[in-house]
């Protein structure tokens, strides 16, 4: 007698941002999720499998970036990747083509000294408004070598350069000197290897750029009325991490399943273009509002009529822990609490985690496991029925990376093969 | 509102060598530790966060050196060259410049053949008197090619020898056959490589002192002393590890903070020397009296002034189940229990922990994970009130390796940064 193979599930991976905390004073010691009230997470936790995870190395904190990177299969080996103008380029929108690179870029608040650019504010007092037309003059330049700058805004005084054209190379320096080295001024982008002749020319259309961007943004209007109002204006650009295009390996690709991800975040948005997900992002996913939850779950149950694995990311949770308001966050989960039970389905494994844990009394990230649940049919149980951080080391899932619980949730999906040795590239 | 980013906290580690223990019989199946009364370690317990530490991999056990060094920073994939000569020369005093190469020397007792040493004794019948004197009729001894032998002995039967001049190589074999090979003789020192010239150079200074140090060791009047008692005389020494000047790297030196490590052991100390660390050893700090613990703290309350971290070493919990007395080890641990009040300070990470667990029924180092407490403000809670091999595993902590151990108190002395990658060299 041969063994039956079960026909696969579907996957819905529910993300809220920062999920985890440590106690508060306000909560009688409690934490934001300890103070939720939080019935139908809690009846998940009962009927299925928790645990705490830990991102990708004990007690070490994680950004969001690589948090959610790793949760929606990115393999660990690759995080290096994600510092790099290709992710910031997905997440604008920028389409990379083979031969193209792209930079991250700052806007930043410069001054000439006659020879070089000092810098000011490396994040033009922290800009939140008015980019997209800052870019949009700089965006098309024409550069020496029939090369092109392509320029997109991206969230507050983020924003991306696109080259296009031939004879590019990314083995070139960064003209920011990083933060803490604003006193060094802006560095001439150079070749990694001063020998490399396609490198040497890349480095000079990179400090053409600069020095023309500056030009151009220093006499625009945004500027104007920054100035006028006493802000800093945005009358320059950093630019880091050049890179060309490139493919992260990520596990659910490896396994051939089609995804689908539902954010209102531009940097998560990006990494799911670049992992080549379908991505859903609408105006109406910014907030943490009911009805932004609202039309994240109905998009996600949409999603899963063709997509094998859905993602939803919630950013509310975090955007109240680095405010450090704790009660905030508790509204939050509670608001998320409350669609859980339209979720139930027994032809999807249904599983709700963090990325990370963000300390509503501090604003920081921190290093502590962050609880999870998998409710699946027909995984084993455990004796957990609260979902909480101090209930959930107690269940079936054990301490586990962010890798293992998109394992743990792709093996109840019935989509895993034994193991074969490529597994290692992306468990860490 | 943006997140206020909290103030760094100061960290104190203590660490019982060799504290996790197994059942012992005369305690009716208890360890040691939960044979002793620890009230104020059980109070730290109850108010902080508890879990299981396994050094480097389960159930592996490792030495002294290894485990402190890892508690203390210790890269993991830097192990390896803590078996070389610099490490005991750094404990020895006895500093490398560039170019000079450290060998780990034993006394042993030799005897000539006509054609070779043979060892009739690899630790000169474990010499503990007397090796002072005989290392400074070695020591400054000039060797050909202007070369010079620095000799210092080290704890018992171990030196430390340092070759300092122009041309030498660490690429060269041990003239020590090893544990278990006494019946091979003394090996000549050879090049690793037969064609290095620079090598083959070295190997025959260390010959040529090998050969002239037993010379003048036989002949002197502490091992006629040694005969005239009996005891097998310390005329020769076998070298092994060589190795030129190295830093080891360490993930508290990689955050930039300040490290004091307060020791009364020679190895430990070497230790905290290679790492940058200020060390504090007296001479009061080498028994097990409570006199010794009392000067040892407040040695730690003082460095608390001036340094970010401060480790505390406590031998006598090893000694004792080393000496197959658990009883000594269970008086030592309610020794350094009293002192736990003292201790507490809300702006201080409190942390305690063994290096390894030293089983008190067989002397052995062996795999079991070992109790740790932190004690933060602010942290997450556990339900675990006794500090004991039994309990722990409960705790909030989990079971974690001796780095993430320290990850963790680092995490709580808010001096952690969002995972960048670098941080895979120090754990695994």
């Amino acid at each position: 007698m041969t063994s039956t193979s079960p026909s696969a599930l579907k996957g819905l991976m529910i993300i809220l941002d920062g999920l985890g905390d440590r106690p508060v004073e306000q909560f009688g010691g409690q934490t934001p999720l300890e103070a939720a009230a939080t019935p139908n997470l809690d009846d998940l936790v009962e009927r299925g499998m928790s645990g705490m995870v830990r991102p990708i190395r004990p007690w070490v904190p994680v950004g969001t970036q690589v948090g959610t990177a790793l949760l929606m299969g990115l393999a660990a080996a690759d995080i290096p990747l994600l510092n790099r103008g290709p992710v910031e380029a997905a997440g604008a929108g920028l389409k990379l083509r083979d031969g193209d690179i792209a930079l991250r870029c700052n806007f930043a608040t410069l001054r000439e000294n006659g020879v070089a650019f000092e810098i000011d504010d490396r994040r033009a007092g922290r800009i939140d408004s008015g980019t997209s037309e800052l870019a949009a003059a700089v965006d098309g330049m024409e550069l020496f070598g029939g090369v092109v700058a392509g320029f997109r805004a991206s969230t507050q005084h983020r924003a991306v350069l696109r080259l296009s054209g031939t004879g590019l190379s990314a083995d070139i320096t960064d003209t920011d000197p990083g933060s803490g080295n604003e006193a060094w001024g802006i560095q001439p982008c150079r070749p990694l290897d001063p020998g490399d002749a396609v490198a040497q020319r890349t480095a000079a259309l990179v400090n053409e750029f600069v020095q023309r961007a500056h030009e151009v943004l220093d006499a625009h209007p945004v500027n104007d009325a920054r100035r006028s109002r006493g802000q800093l204006p945005a009358n320059g650009l950093l630019t880091r991490g050049a890179g060309m295009v490139m493919t992260p390996r990520n596990f659910v690709n490896q396994l051939g399943l089609s995804a689908t991800l539902i954010t209102g975040e531009g940097t998560v948005d990006g990494l799911g273009r670049l992992f080549g997900f379908s991505v859903i992002n609408k105006p109406e996913f910014t907030g943490a509002q009911v009805t932004d939850i609202e039309a994240k779950i109905e998009a996600a149950q949409a999603a899963l009529e063709d997509s094998d694995l859905v993602f939803v990311h919630f950013k509310g949770t975090d955007v109240a822990a680095h405010d450090l308001n704790p009660a905030a966050k508790r509204d939050f989960i509670e608001k998320v609490d409350a669609f859980m039970p339209t979720l139930v389905d027994d032809d999807v494994v249904l599983a709700l985690t963090g990325d990370h844990t963000t300390d509503s009394t501090t604003g920081r990230h921190t290093g502590d496991a962050v609880p999870g649940v998998i409710l699946a049919s027909g995984s084993r149980l455990d004796q957990v029925s609260r979902f909480a951080e101090s209930t959930c080391r107690a269940g079936a899932l054990g301490s586990l990376t962010s890798t293992s619980f998109l394992m743990a949730m792709l093996d109840h999906m019935h989509v895993l093969h034994n193991y074969r040795g490529y597994e290692d590239e992306f468990i860490q």
